[in-house]
Parts: structure tokens; sequence; C-alpha cells
């Protein structure tokens, strides 16, 4: 996907320019696996145009491999993105009916042979947003990863603007995400997609004050409802102003809720795609250190990171999330 | 007038390129109103140039009437900006002696004409400020209006450095005042014009920490010099720095002093041309609340909403201001 | 040297750009005495080649004095620098080796003239650090400086990732600072090269929260080791975030600690060069004011404005910094 | 429509970020008329997104009336630029499938009502590409206009590339065209859309060298296809390379051929939009010449100063083509 | 004077930015001096803003000597400039009413002690046509520099849009005219300010086509009407259009008419400044090389660069020019 | 190496900021090989650090493998350009000394591994001009390369002034052009090293008007000198102006002369890197048309397009470069 951003803190409608850059939620999760020296391929469908040609050499360069990638229909989808300061909030508009993805053909892709190496697969709720064949082909690949015995996390990422071609995510989620060992949530997607959500919690209430225990409910009753589930995941922000959030995350394995460091993030460069590096960092984490904790910090403090940097990619290194992780955020000059 | 600001946080000795805008007091009032879907008339006088072809181009484009800009003249106004940062201040040098609002020849505006369908007529202080001429035609345009019985709200707009063509804002502004209906001032203008400040306030000693009843008296006191007001309306800054402000407002109807939200605002993108959005904001809420209140929390809003929006004015729509005076001021990312 | 800058907050992988500007501890301090109305000159050695040309032609457009800047070597030291935010930390990546002022020639200088009606030399531990050539060379101008009578001022500036070539900073600075009259370091330079800091003081576990006075026994300790000082000045960095800051200096001269206003410096536009700017104030400062209390107040308040300034150079005046150093530190705009 | 060009002469695949203009043949065509001071309504269906607004916005600004654009459908369509040099062609990208204009609802637009006070109606060719639906549309209000009696004019305007929907322009276009009585054609329109073309002409063999008086023929066939066709005008463009073309017209009406003068265009600064500037060009000059003579050598005059102008439209007013059609094309500085 | 000029080819009713450059005939012969290792001053009046100040630094970084520039009135001249091409003319807009010079105070300036050191006066004919005061300023330099015994050369720089203040440059120019030694004209200006022309010689007619002797007669009356006058100097400008120009002069010492070469200039960078910088060359030509020949190829071939370099000024050196008189205009990379 | 480019037309002195890109002889043809769709890997070595990392980015984006990149050394090297026009030469600034690859150690790099499966070895004559160790580097390559059986080409590639380490061309070269295939040299480079040019020619005294078959010679005695050579191949440029050459080459294997077609290149974007992508059109014309004039018409195609790109990489596919040599040069819009 083509992101388009206007300039600065313009709006769409002053920016004489767009800033272009490559997203897609799942791709942001390949980009930052790839900075921490992971092998990752990313399947996708994109036409044959020189938008889509600048898509693929970008996410080359940074590592990801590309070679699965389907060549194949009309059109790239597009994200506008306007940055909203303080009071007034950022903006994004999906032109992404019709895309390549969107309509890709049924059995077009190999998963067998592209997944039968695979050690991970990861997928978001996105792609079943997208169209019924999406849907169907994410729905498939799933399935195969998990008959190859490949883990598979997801992120639910509901976004309720791409639910557009007649099915609900109610209606096409819980199948998948059903197969699924790693479950990925912010505070909103539980409750949109499965009414599932912390008692007596009001986001629009509190923001900027989220309570991290609450949210143990959430993950038992999604635990419950989804028994392959082996750890639930859940990104909580709280959102003073455009410009000023706090982030962190809690774990639960079905014992017991951990609870990452709080970071308070003021003069935020760009919050798109955090979730995905958040992600990133959680399945680098869970494959590399001893403990879910640490895990969890890992991606926490990647994902921290991400804050302050422009476009939906991650560009930070294992050395500085690291040292984030280890209490270095005093911003203070590297020479 | 056309606005020529040094690039992102660059002195005006640094920078090498402008970025252009159009501005003006009441320009920007009227994009404002346009913006909420009113129809406005922008009356000025332009010269015949490529920068003043633009500059209409510009309102045109926002939908403000422009068909009654005079174009006669020798040259634009022109306000140089550069816009500070934490203990440094923006600064404003204006370059719009011998405009051609300034040297607009007595007579050559039908105001009978232009104002006799009208419904509002709003006047500033920069105008008087500019020429004798121009201090003439505008108090000329107010008694028209008076006589039509059209509403005339003015924003009394201090600016020091604008005076300077033999005549003070003393000696011009009550006359011109006492035909209004509606004023706005900020914390400065009626001191500075008029004499009349809070007892025991001052702005230097208390910034960031503004006691919006202490300006009970100011309206009260203006509202006896000036007995046609109906309608005494103050906006109040608190400057704790360059980035970060807090911004609010009172109300005062001759009975009873509203106090509006008191907004905290940092990580300010631009906030010359915020008086006007407020006023703006007024115009269009008292004609389409029904009590001040509303109008009140409208103005401030949208004013508030300007902080975050380059350039002078103020591109917002209803849905967004109304949004944040419902208190959705969590920056959130819309999707 | 010149200094290559990603734009924005982008970091030097993803910047497609570098924004070019002219820096170097010496050139940063003459370009605020020159901004203060100070006769300065700039001795360095530069080669001959157009960044070179513009690098000279920049510090001439300044008022720095460049007619003694000898023209040799092969090529100019380069700084490049990407600017993190809140907790992501700028970075800075020297490629200064066999510059022209490391690869100076001993003797092509020639002090005694230049010196002979100079009222004050300037040197930073920078110098010494590039090679055993520029430090013999920068120790032989001192000496000569002594000799002539003349005031001498160091900055330690201490840069662990410059002092390449086989000597370290503990071998070598100390026989250049006992020759100076006025040290300045800030909070990590004594430690790092004389191994002098306050007791139990551990700056990365306090960050943002410096008691100035703790500096007191450094103060005494440096006197003691150098009894040539009279004033050895600290600045006071505390590091809440890459955009946050606190900011302040201490003066001990040899009796009494004098402590500055303590600055909370905001949405920092460019923090580096900050402690040039103080020094630039500082002589100024010293040079100027009857007393050392508002000599320091100015290097204060000048380094805090500098916080809000693009690039190395601080192009505040007088009347900007006394206005901040009188408490004006509202940010309001200026018209 | 949007258009998104490289900058400068960067490919798709290097550029990172897009210049925003907007375009659309007929919308170019508007311009034009509105630059000369006509009055012009410009139909057409756009979404609802700040894309579409600013579009809106700037039409507007240029004087042109957009009362009547529909607000419908989904997306805004997109044209991808790269700007060739020499022998490297410019390369433009449709994304235009399922864009408003595409899936307008049959009977939603009110031609009767529109066009009741209209004296001319213009389309081209690239409206019946994009969709059974526009092309349906389009032929209605082609009916309607002739029921009023007004002048319709049509730009062949043939781009293999937008014909995806199942039906050929070959079947598609004779009934539109045959209603038209102003036709305008490039040297391939006739050809590829017709069959119809010059004997013995090739035009990939006489780049450059385009004989005019060939299209006597080519004129002929067409009012003897289309007899309502009242004037037949084709654009000659000899394409030396992408930077130097030549460009001229010729106008058949049905007795004569007259041909305009041929321009020399080198340094072309933008090709994109020029027989939209010339169709606007010769709307203007049949309405306000005395002869097709003049309309002529306007139309191509004007388009031949559009090669000089970024972006689609045709920034220049009556005084400047006028001074062309003069015979001053000396190119030297006005002051 | 500030250049505001809008980027790349595109019309000032375009552009959103613009780039900032100064100017001014006087200041851009001295920079061209100053680059040719001459020492310079420029003399002029210039406001206390920021703007002035930033086009100080640009000349004093140029080395220009700026100490005589006097700092009084009210505003800069502004000069808006859009660059044309092929056909479409580069258009200039003076806004240079009551800048500083304009209005510069009589008796003001002490010329005597400026000029009591000085071995040349350069005026150009657009001072006089800014005011009266101007005018009379600038006779009076010339008088006391003929005391002197300065060389005086004049470029006569006839500009009709500048003179507006009731005299026309026929009743002003004559008398300064009159104490030059050396006069510079192009093809216009001899015409337009002293009726005198070559016989049967149309500019209009002869685009491109310019025979150097037919300005022989020119040269002649110029110099028996202005019989101090030594050396009578006229550039030749072929225009072919806005981007290709041809370029040369001819020298008349009284006795012979010398020749320059002439330069086909295609693909001009910025012609405006062409002319001072002829002048400069010219200037530098005469007082470094043996004979006129050599200095008058100096002054063209320093111009011809000209013609590739943005902004007013020359940014050449000795080498390159003489590189070029001496051949070399083959444009190969130097490396 | 990095390339840092002043903006457009700017000289060195005058840009704020530089365009940045990658670039290198042997990178280039790397480049162009992989943009054909051919395997390639990227021999060198860089440092350690952003600069080299984004660098290394972009050659994996454009496919270029780059798993033999040796990180070590202190710096890259930098080439600074200034893009000249008309009249004034683009300019050259390397600033290349103790660049990684220059400091190489030796036996670093095991190039029997590397080689092992490769079917071709391309090198240029700047790798040895950087140090004693690149040359020797360089000639063990070659040496086991020759053993491996694979073929060997090389670019004399001849610059003066990186010759500085104490050894000349003449020195060097031959050891290593004696152990290559095939050679490619311009007009001047078998002067400069070998002493070998056309007799009778001088190519300052024939700019533009280059006889391709007075290099019949130059071929015969390099093969003669070099029997080892099976083809040898010069290109030839004649320098019209700085945006104008001509552009063409010829190959001689050891019988015949074949000469390209000769381009006339106009509107010249870029042209730093043209030799290089001639070599890489060359190469992939060898290995994959039938005959010698069809791979040399690639070659020259190629190398013809990418004076039409901005940055020393050709982003052409064989699509473009194939139409071309079919003589599609009209330079129309493609859509």
């Amino acid at each position: 996907m083509v992101r388009l951003s206007a300039l600065g803190y313009l709006k769409l409608t002053q920016t004489d320019k767009f800033d272009i850059s490559y997203a897609g939620a799942e791709a942001n999760v390949a980009v930052s696996l790839a900075n921490y020296g992971m092998e990752t391929d990313y399947i996708t469908c994109l036409p044959e145009n020189p938008i889509a040609e600048r898509c693929i050499m970008d996410l080359r360069g940074h590592k990801v491999g590309v070679d699965h990638i389907q060549r194949s229909g009309k059109r790239m989808g597009i994200l506008y993105l306007e940055t909203g300061s303080n009071a007034r909030s950022s903006k994004v508009y999906y032109d992404r009916e019709d895309s390549s993805i969107a309509t890709i053909q049924p059995g077009s892709i190999n998963w067998e042979d592209i997944l039968k190496d695979a050690g991970w697969f990861h997928w978001t709720g996105i792609t079943p947003a997208l169209s019924e064949n999406a849907a169907a082909e994410c729905l498939k690949a799933i399935k195969i990863a998990n008959e190859l015995g490949i883990t598979v996390s997801c992120d639910i990422n509901y976004r309720g603007n791409l639910w557009r071609y007649g099915k609900t995510a109610a209606e096409v989620m819980p199948e998948m995400v059903a197969c699924s060992d790693i479950i990925l949530g912010n505070e909103e997607d539980c409750e949109k997609v499965f009414g599932i959500k912390p008692q007596n919690f009001d986001v629009e209430k509190t923001n900027g004050v989220v309570d991290q225990s609450t949210f143990c409910s959430v993950c038992k009753q999604m635990m419950q409802k989804f028994p392959r589930c082996k750890k639930m995941v859940v990104t909580l922000r709280g959102a003073i102003n455009a410009n000023h959030n706090t982030w962190g995350g809690v774990l639960f394995d079905g014992q017991n809720l951990i609870e990452s460091r709080r970071y308070d993030i003021t003069d935020i460069v760009d919050r798109v795609g955090a979730g995905d590096s958040f992600m990133g960092g959680l399945i680098y984490g869970l494959l590399h250190y001893d403990n879910d904790k640490e895990a969890l910090e890992f991606a926490t403090a990647a994902s921290c990171l991400k804050h302050t940097l422009k476009g939906d990619y991650n560009w930070v290194d294992i050395f500085e999330v690291e040292s984030l992780m280890n209490g270095n955020f005093s911003g203070r000059v590297l020479r």
C-alpha cells in the first residue's frame, strides 16, 4: 500500500505535495523483523506499475523477502494521511477498494510451498476486511500454517471503515482468530469485533489514564473464546492529545498478566504503524528472550521509539530498543 | 495582505525561502465563516498584480465572496513572520504602508449597495490603524451598517506598530467602537486602547494563569463606555511559552459573565490568526446556537483548533469544531 | 567543519537530502560574539574547495574575521547529524580524520602576529582531540597568549569518539587547561577527562534533576588542580527527553558558587551548539557586565535561546538575550 | 481527477514526493475559458473526501463554476505522471477505475436544468472511455444540448488504455460525435477511433515534420461521416524529442483548410493538457473573433504557451495569448 | 533590494513559496568585482529590519564592503520575478516605492569621506528612477567623484516602470550621464532615454539577429552628446526565446568599434542581472588587461556565464571567466 | 561512495542542501545489470555507519547483491557535484582519501570463494587510483578471475585527480588491463593512460564533431598492446555545451570497427555515470544478443537514456532501451 501524507501538519486540503512512503500492517511487521536481523517474507499482491515497483524496491532495501509477492490486479491501495496536532486528530482516508490484494484470485498463491520452511506466520485483521477473496485466501494460509505446525500470530487491527464488502468483522474474524496462537489487540479491537471489554471501562472518559490491570478480564475472555491462543497481548494507548500519548502493553499467558513499563510519549512525530512495530518487537522478543516479560518490554520499547519516526516503518535496530528497555530514555545526544 | 513566513522555526535572517499565504484580520474571519457554510463577502482594496491575483484566487477557492474587492492602489501589504519556540517569541514585521487599502480613495466603495442585503458587518482595529483614509472609509461603512440595521461586530485588535499616520487608536477607535453591537478584545486591547483593565492584573506577572472572572470588570466598564454594545467578549491567552498556551474566553451580556472551557494548547503549530478564528466562530455561533454559552464554546473550540494549522486561516469545519466542543480532545487518529 | 543534517526528524538512513550548515566549537563561539557586536577572528585551517569557500562566506557574513584562516590540507571535517525525539537520541557521526585542521603543519600559523592585538583567546578540547599536530599547535597558541597577557578561556568539550590518534584526553589536556584563565565544562567533562565528579552523583540516575550546588566540589577540585583558573563554570543539562531539557549553569570564582536561573526547555529545535552559545554569552557577559552573576545569566539565557534555533550558530542578539534574562519567557508574539 | 507527478525529471520509481495538481480534459478546458473571463460550469462527480474538496477549491479559485458537481461515489481518479526528457518519453499511468464519475448513477444529473441557460457544451472522449454509465450519461447530456440548441464541441481524445469496460471507442464514440458541432482531434485520434488517416502518412516515420495540408483529407472524411459537424479541427504535434516539439493546427470548415502558424517549442516545461488548452482557446476564439483564422491562431498560441506551464491548466490570460498571436515570441523579460 | 522569485517556471500566481535572494544593479556589480578579488564598497540605504539584515549578511559574505550602508527609512524594495520559458516571457514586478533608498534624506551620506580613497565610482539609471531624492543624492555623488578625479561609470539601465515620481529619464539622466567616463547601455537604453538608435534598426523585427556594427552610430552619437565619455559600451542580446539568447557586446573608444565574440546561450537558467555582470566584468577588465578588447571579452564571457546561475549575482571567479574567454565552452565535466 | 549534489543548477557555494545519492563506477554498472534482470554482486568495503547503511539499502533495493560487501575502515568516499549549464561545466570534487575501500586490508576478501560461481568480473580504473592497497586487491581479483576462466571487463575510467598516492596510472594500469578481455575507454582514457590517441585528433578543437572511424587506430594499438583483449570499445562524446552532447560508441573486435548510431542529446538532466551505464548495457548486450552490433547499440541507447536521469544510476529497463534502439526517440507521451 502506498501512503500519501500531507506535508508537516498541513491538512490534506492544504498540502501541495505528498510525502510518499510504503505501508501496510503486515509489511510494517516484516520491516521490523528484518531490522532485527530476522529472515522474513512478505506475501501480498501488487500490480505491475511503477508505484508497486518502488514499493518492492523499498521492501527489498529493508531486507524483507519480496520473491513471493504476486504481481496481479489493477491498482495499489492508497492511504491518505494528515497529521494532527494537539486537539486536532490525525486523519486517515483509505482508497483501497479493488486493490490487487482485494481482487486476489483464489488459489493463486501456493501457500504450501511458501510456508513449508517458515517458522512463523503473521496476519492482521486488515486483510479480511478488504474483500471476500482476501479473507478467504488469508484463512487458507492460516489453516495451512496450522497444518504445518507453524506458530500463527494475529493483530486484530479493527478498522471499521474498511469492512465494506458486505460482511462484518464479527462474522469473518472468529474463525481466523481461532486458529491463531498469539493474539494482539488494542483497547478497542476486542470490544468492536468480539464485544469483549473491561468492565466499567470507557475509553473516551479516561483518556491518558488506562489501568493495565483492567485488561486482565479482556484477556481471559479472549482466551476462553479462542482456546488455541497461548498469549493474549493488548497495547494500551492513553491519548492525552495528538502529540502526547502514554503507551504500554500487557501480556496474558493464561495464568499471569504481565505489565510493561508505561512510556510517556511527548512530541510524537508519527504514531501510525505503532501497533505494527509493537507486533514486530513482540515476535522478535518471544523468539529471542527467555521470558515473556522481556519480550513484552522489547515490544513496548520498540514501539515507543516508532512514535519518533516518520512513516509506518520502525527504523530502529536491536541496540536502540534494548538501550531504551534498559532505562535509557533521556534522549541525550550520542556522539 | 500577503504573509511571508520563514520556513519552520528559522529566523527571518536564516530562511532562504518564504512560505506564501494570505492573511488579514477580516479575511481570516470571512474564511472561517465560509468554512462553516455561510455566505460572506470580503471588502478591501487590492492592486492589479499577480500577488493580489493569487490572493483573490485563494479567497475565492475558500468560497469567500470577492466580487466587491476594489482593484486600485500600488501595492499589497506584507506581513513577514518568523515562528518562535519556547522562550523565543514569534515575530511579525509589517510592511503595509502605502498598501492599496491604506491609500483607498474616499467614496470609492459603494457601501449602501454592498451592504443592502447583508446580515452582519464585521470590522477590526487593523483597518483604522493603517491610514486616515482607511479609518474614514471604515467608519463610513459602520455608520451605513447602523442605518441599515445590520449587526456590527468589531475586534479591537490593537497593534501598536501599525498606528503610524499621526493619530492614535485612542483618538480614532472610540467613535467606531461606539457603533458596534458585539465587541471582541483580548487581554491587552482594552487596556492599550481605552485604558480599561482588570484591577490588580498584570499580564506579565501571570503568564499562563489568567483568572477569567477578573475580566468581568473590564466587560462592565466597556459596556458602560459603549452602551450600544450588547455582548462584550474577551479572549484569554495564558502564555507559558511560544509552544504552549492556555486559551479561553469570556462573554458578558450586560448581566452575566459566561466563561468558556479553558484549553491547554501544547505543540502549537501557528497561533497567528487565532483571534480571528475566534471571531469567526463567535459570529457563526451567535447565529446558529440558542444560547451564548454554546456560541462562546464554539468560538473557543474553533480557535483552539486554529493553533494546530499553518497559516492565518482556520481550515476546520463544523464537524471538527463541534467534536471538540463536545469534549473530544484526545487527538486519536480518525480512520 | 560542515554539518550535514538529516531533514526534520528523519534518521540518517531515511533522509534523501542533507541540510548544510557550518559548525565547529570555536566557530560557534565566534559567531555568538560577532552577533553581540564584538570583533572576532577565527583561526583554523580549511582546504581550497567550494565547501570550504562557502563556510568562509558564511562566517564572513556573520561578521567573524576570516582573514587568518589558513587554506591548506585536503578536506573539511564533516559532522553528520540526525535529530532525535522523545526517547530517541540525536546522533552525531564524525568524519573529521585528515581534515585540514588535523593535518596542520607545525609552525604554519604566525600566532605572535595574530594575537598581538587580541584581548581574549578561546580554545576547546575538540582541537587537541583531532591530531597530535592540532594539539601541539593549539598548545603553542595558548602559551603565546599567556606570554602576551591575553585572557585564555577553554571549553573542555570532551568527545570520546574524537580521540583516536593514540593519546588520551587525560594525557594531553592538563597542560593546556593549566594555562587557561576561564574553564568551562559540562556535567560530564570534568569526570571523563580529569576524573573529578560530584560526590554521590550519577548523571544517568538523575535525569532532569541536577542539583547545582553539588557542583561546588567539582569546581573546587578543578581550581586546585589548575591554579591559574580564575573562574570555573559548569553548564548543567537535565535531560528529560530529546525534546525537553532543563538548562542552567554555575560559576565558581574560588570563593562563591553563583547559580543561574534554571530554564525548562520544551520543544527543543536543535540543541547542538548549546554549550558553545553558553561560552559565547559568558565571554560577552564577563566583558560587559559588572558582576559574574549577570554574566552567568546572560550566558544561560543566550544558550537557552540557542535550543530554539536550527544549526550550530546562535542567531540571537543582545536585545533578545537581555529580554529573556529579565524574565520575559512567555514567548508572546512580538508585532 | 488528481494528478500526482514525480518531481522534476525523476521517474515514478525514483521520486519521494508527488506534486499534487488537479486535471481532467474537461476541467482543463473550463479553466482556460475562466481565465479568458468566460462564465463556465464544470459538471462531474467527485467523492466526499478532502482530496476532492481541494480539487473543488482549486477549480473555484480559478473561477470555474462548481455548483453542479455531484458528490457521490467512492474515489477520485488518479493520474500518475513522470516527465521524460530528450529520448525518454513522459509516462502517464491511470488509476481511474471505479472513480466517482465512472460509477455515476444514471439519471442523477439534471441536465435539462443545468444546461437550460448554457451557450456551449463541451465533452471529450475521456468520459465515455471510463465506464458504460459515464458514456450513457455523457450521451444523454449531448442529446439534451442538441435539443436545447446549444453548440456542442468534442475532443476525441483517444486513450487506448482507458477503454477497459468491454466496449471499444469505435463502438461508442460515433453516436456521440455525430451530435457534435465542432470536433477536435489530434493526428492519432481520427485514425485510432474511426480509421481515418491521411494517405501515405506515418506518424512514426515523420517525427517533427508534419505537413498540415495532408490533414485536409482527414477533415473531409470526418465531415462526411459526421454531417452535423461544422468545423473539424486537428492539432499537429511534431515530436522531435520529449523537450522539443513543433505545434500547430488546422481548421476545416467544409470548404477551406485554414492553417495556423507552426510553433517551434523547445525547453518544454509540461506538455500534458496542451490539447485541452487548444480547445479552450478555440472555444474562446470562435466566440470572440470575427473569423476562424484568428480563432485558430488564438487556440494555437494559447496552447503553445501551455507547454511552458507546470500542471494541466493553462494559466495564461488573453493579453499573453494575443501578444504571442501578434508575433511576440522573443521571450524578452517584461518589467 | 530583495528578490522574491516564483519556484522553477511557476507563475507568480502559481507558486506557494518564494526563493529569496538579494539583488540590485549596483550590488550585483559589487559582488562581481568582489568575486574577482577587488575591494568594493556598496553605498545604499536599508531599513532596520531582519530582511535588510540578511541582505547585508549576504553582501558581506560575498566580501562586498557594507560599512557605509546607511540604515534608515521604512522598507526594502522588492522585486517579484517569474521565470518564463520558450515563448512565455519572464516577468518582473517592482514594489520599490517608498523604499529606504527612495526616501533617502539629502545630505545624509558623507560622500567626500566615503569616496576619498576610492578608485572608481559606478552608478546606474535605476537609482535616479526611484525618487527625486535618490536622483539628487546620486548626482551629488557623481559630482564629488568627478572633483576627486575618480573614474565614473554608469549603466543607463532604463526601466520604464520605475520612473513614477513625476520626472522622466530624459529630464534627469543627461546631467548625470554627462559626468560619466564609461557608459554602458543595452540595445534599448540609448533609444528610450536619449532617442539615439541605429538607423533602420527594429529590435522587434530582428530577434536573434543583431548586427553589432550597426551600433557604431549609436556609440558615436552618444559620445558626441556626452563628451566626457571615453568608452561607450553596448550589450547586444538576441532574443530567440526565453531560454535561448545570443549575447555579445561592442566597445567604442571614440575611434574604433571593438566587437566581442558572440555567444549562443541555450538552456538559460536565469538571465536577470546579466547586464550587471557584464559591467562588473568590464570594470575588472579595463583595470586588469592591457587592452580594451580583452576587457570586453572578459565582460562578455563573465556575463555569458551569469545566464547559467540562479539569482542576480554572478558567482564565477576569474579562472572560470578566463577559461571561457580562451574558447573553452564545451561544458565538459571538470573532475 | 556517497554523491552529494548541489540542488538544480546551483553552485556548491550556493546550495543550502545536498541531494544524496549513491554512486561509484562499479556500483553503477551493477545497478544497470540488475535493472536488466541479471544477477550481480557488488564487492567493496564500506564502513559501519548509517551513511554506508543507506548505501547498502539502496543497492539491495535495486537488487544488486550486497552480501559480500566488507564492513571495515573509517569512512565512505564522497563525491561533491555541481551541475553546469551551457558554457559552465559541471564540477566534481572528490573527498575519497582514506575511504574504506582505499584502506582495504590485503587479503581481507576471499575472492576465490566469491568468484567461484561468477560468469563475469568487471573492474574500473577508479579502484587502482585510490590507493596501493586498492590497486593490489583489484589486481588480485582480476588474476583469480583469469584463473577461473571468468570473462574480465574493464573501464579505464581515468581520473587524474584521483591518482594521489605516489604511483601513476601509467605505472599501475597496464598489468591490470593486460588481464582483461573487454576494454572500454572514452576518447581521453587511452591517451592519458597509455599515450594512444587518434592521429591528428584534438578533442578540444573538435567539440561535437568526432569522427568515429578515427578511433580505429586507437583500438588497433590497444589490442596490440593488450593481446588478451577481444573487444576494444570506445565511447564518443561530442561536447557542444553542458546541456547538449552527442553520444555514440565504436567496438573493434580485432577485425572490424562497428559504429553505433550517434545520438543528439539535448536538455541533459545528468550526464555523470553515462560511461558506466554504457558498460552495463554492453555487458548485457554481449551476453544477450547474437552479434556485437546489437550489443553496441543496446549499450549506446541505454547510456543515451542515462543522460535524462538524475543520479549516477541508469533507472531504465530493457523495454525502454530496446524501444530507443529500434528508433523510437520522439519522446511522445506514453499513456
